[in-house]
């Protein structure tokens, strides 16, 4: 996965010291800090991250980091938005095309982002931060509940949808949970086809059902 | 909840100094340590609680805790099996009484255990731990898969039972990280009631469905 220069999003709040004099600002600057934050974060999780680390680890002074992006919870919220990028787009995908089969087209959506090494790595240590720390919690459940929970609930145009929508996504963080983190037997294994005919039913019953 | 001494379970592998000379021995001694344990992984996780914390924590010597329950992965196993004492023999009166109403029996269960607060700070601290560390996951997989889930597969007689009961299991893990961990609203103040009635079904579904 690339690390492309996010344009959209909020403007990057300025904290600190300028740094205005430092020769490397730019925007090659600010990927390196955008990339080195989420090695940081990946590796660590959220609560043993330090700025002062990632200023480390992109070579650069603590308070560029802080003129770029702001506090550490919001270099957090910065560098999931652009590891999930794909991940925060998809709801187009899944939203697309026929009601009836968005519960498939979920489940393939999710299992898809886990089974790829790419994008299950910075998404354990996003789940390891959430679980752990109440900061990196509330900062999970703005981007995939807010974003992707509710963008598909919008779809559904139903009272109850963003309970629907959340109990799907249960049903999808449980099977990932068990496969992909504690890596229950035989879930851990199973066939992703076998896994898909049994869930996305039920995703879709959460979604659509009576 | 009490921590009743158990005595069933692995004997307690001897390792270290026997401190068979230490004064304060015996099932008080041994109780007190347990209960030292418990608190220590619940506030700090599996990997931040050390052995030589827990005894600090029960007034005895390192070497005692050995004694008594061996490495710091087995004292882990045997504070969670008397936090869960209750949890694990639960799976009785989940499997009693007719099969079709399992499904209800099980998320009654897992939800109640999750809504107890005196259960549910120990079972954060599995989680946590679960999540963070392979050795502490482990356990977990050993003492929640095989024993849970393991007794409601074999009431289910069918070749894909285990996949079937992890699949269930998936649902009410998901709705407890959404729910109790991450607390993504509007699930997370959902009346009870109305989660058992959307998800009593589909966990039903999952063990005995089509």
């Amino acid at each position: 996965m690339t690390s492309g220069a996010p344009t959209g999003a909020a403007a990057p709040r300025r904290r600190g010291r300028p740094s205005r004099t430092q020769s490397d600002t730019g925007p090659a600057t600010r990927d390196r800090i955008l990339q080195a934050a989420r090695d940081e974060f990946s590796e660590r999780g959220y609560e043993k991250t330090s700025v002062r680390g990632i200023a480390k680890a992109a070579a650069v002074d603590p308070a560029l980091v802080h003129h770029y992006f702001g506090t550490k919870e919001q270099v957090f919220e910065a560098a999931i938005t652009v590891a999930f990028a794909p991940a925060l787009e998809a709801p187009a995908t899944v939203e697309e095309g026929p009601l009836d089969g968005v519960g498939e087209r979920l489940t393939r959506f999710v299992l898809g982002v886990w089974e790829n090494p790419s994008t299950r790595a910075p998404l354990l240590a996003i789940v390891r931060s959430a679980v752990n720390n109440d900061t990196a919690a509330a900062v999970f459940r703005r981007l995939i509940a807010a974003q992707l929970l509710g963008r598909i609930a919008r779809r559904l145009e139903l009272p109850d949808a963003e309970l629907r929508a959340e109990l799907a996504a249960a049903q999808l963080v449980g099977i990932a949970m068990l496969r992909y983190v504690i890596k229950v037997e035989p879930l851990a294994s199973a066939d992703m086809e076998q896994i898909v005919a049994r869930v996305a039913p039920v995703v879709q019953g959460h979604l659509t059902g009576a």
